[in-house]
């Protein structure tokens, strides 16, 4: 299976989108090709000698072979004629953010009838937006922490007490998040976060609250979840911490918590996926308090796909992408139009 | 403003896509281009003359000029060279069901940057999936009739009585949708509906309820609604009704109700449109029950956009047109990597 890592794209998490391309090139090893999106919406098939931050931050990727996306994959410019760029089985989508984790790539992907691995466009929409995110567990029987949502043009009223965390409601990282003590910090915080959204998350700020991370996916029938882990963290991860978290590719010590723990966890991670993210390799950042799971973000295409997580992350790689979900083919038959038109009497040139 | 009407795509809904598309020739007049979208994502310039349902359903529509979509708009291959299609300002999504209400042409525009009249993404996902759709319009606080949602792998128990409403959970006509009264038919009922969909919704089947139906936009500063419709209906609408209803062009009488009810209903509609649905002319179907108001569905592309219930319905959507929502222009500006490749020392090779 050789693998296509798409990357880059046109959104705030740009930059970690290629760290993480360039920490799966060192996983993956071998067989796989790199497509970049830029911020203009082209691609350039990258080279991997190339696979280094800098070729991307001088502009030098532009001399790179540009792709044209068409029904089931790629075409590239040659001097004398336009071929199909072939060397790949199916795409992986490592676009983080708007673009990748909104539905936009997989809407693209779907259109143009071409494989991947990443979220479908429910999954991305339901991820992505943090507040449909929240309605969607709660349905699901999965707790998560109360919130309010406020709108740019709104009152900066909260029903809750200090601190806060404030939260763009649509970026896929931490950026424009922050927490904030008192309603002074809470103005700037929201004032910060509405420079990336419109809308806005407030939640109460849980201090000193146990965090578990779980990866996986179901393929070939089965569940592939990765090692739970219990992430070290500042008061919370800011964007810089983020970066360095996007281009890990060293295996993690399992969690030590008990059996019960890693079964609730295992059980809600499961009924999120199952089957909307379907396709997808997803990672799920749990709270854990009083004994209770509550859901604090799902993560559709988590930093260098918590490879880090996984015994044998190309094993499950190559099981996910046997397992894609199908898109029903649907093929117009136009059998009312022709009864319409039979109606009308036959051959007539005015038949709508 | 010169309108392009895109229609067609693959889906279920591809006929009455062409249907709703002849409709709104008709009350548009001039100043329009029509762009069809076929089965096999192929878009073609259809000549007005030409817009009559034989056209496409004896595929002499292959014959017109094949576009191809690019960043900004569309190209046309002419014998020697390319060139631009340039004839239309704002495209109005048309295509009904699958690809035009799921979020795929949405975000397909979106990524080439073609101004649309439709609903976004988010808002598509949304109303396409019935369920979601429920759990968005709870949490802002408007009723849904009770539902439970079946997988075709799971059991299918109903937790309420005869008579119900079998409905595929993604399509967006009535297509794969009936009425059974008693476990036998519920058995037959879930087999058609499992033909269009892997999860299915079945609710408690309402006889005898008022039902209304309230189009508008938010558009220029304020909110355009249009008559209220309180659609004759047996039954429940079947394809074949639907078909009829998406050639409407003449003007309804408004629902004989009173004051305070348009109110509730008005009131309604503007919580479920603002700010998900910005820029589309959506309908909202409403059921009454005890003077407490339902929403049934939002249809975000309703059948010839709902042109009937609408006095002035061209400036509307000339008002629509110019109040698009903006999306955020994101440029990556590579501030991170940047600093840490000078951490790691000026023109190192190895920067990433």
């Amino acid at each position: 299976m050789k693998f296509a890592l798409l990357f880059g794209g046109a959104s705030f998490e740009h930059e970690i989108s290629i760290v993480s391309a360039i920490a799966l090139k060192d996983v993956l090893k071998k067989d796989h090709v790199f497509i970049f999106l830029d911020a203009d919406g082209n691609f350039f098939h990258i080279p991997s000698e190339k696979m280094k931050s800098d070729h991307f931050s001088n502009g030098e990727y532009k001399k790179d072979t540009k792709l044209t996306l068409v029904r089931g994959g790629f075409e590239k410019k040659g001097v004398f004629k336009t071929s199909r760029f072939e060397e790949w089985d199916i795409i992986i989508n490592l676009v983080h953010g708007a673009q990748g984790e909104d539905g936009t790539l997989s809407s693209l992907l779907d259109f143009y009838d071409l494989p991947y691995i990443g979220p479908r466009k429910e999954a991305s929409v339901i991820s992505f937006n943090k507040w449909l995110g929240k309605l969607y567990a709660k349905d699901l029987g999965i707790e998560c922490v109360e919130f309010v949502r406020l709108n740019i043009d709104g009152n900066r009223t909260i029903p809750f007490d200090f601190p806060v965390i404030v939260k763009p409601l649509r970026l896929g990282s931490s950026i424009g998040v922050s927490v904030a003590k008192d309603k002074k910090e809470l103005d700037f915080a929201l004032d910060v976060a509405f420079e990336f959204d419109d809308e806005v998350l407030v939640e109460p700020f849980l201090e000193n609250i146990a965090e578990y991370n779980v990866a996986g996916c179901y393929a070939k029938g089965k569940w592939h979840i990765g090692s739970i882990e219990a992430p070290s963290r500042k008061e919370f991860l800011d964007f810089e911490q983020k970066y360095l978290d996007f281009s890990r590719t060293h295996t993690i010590e399992t969690a030590p918590i008990n059996e019960k723990l890693t079964e609730m966890l295992e059980e809600a991670f499961k009924r999120l996926y199952d089957p909307l993210f379907a396709g997808a390799l997803v990672r799920c950042d749990f709270f854990v308090k009083d004994g209770k799971i509550f859901i604090n973000e799902i993560n559709p295409i988590p930093g260098s796909l918590a490879n880090y997580l996984f015994e044998d992350f190309i094993c499950v790689l190559n099981d996910l992408a046997k397992s894609l979900p199908k898109n029903r083919k649907i093929r117009p038959d136009y059998a009312y139009i022709e009864r319409v038109q039979s109606a009308k009497g036959p051959k007539t040139r005015y038949s709508s």
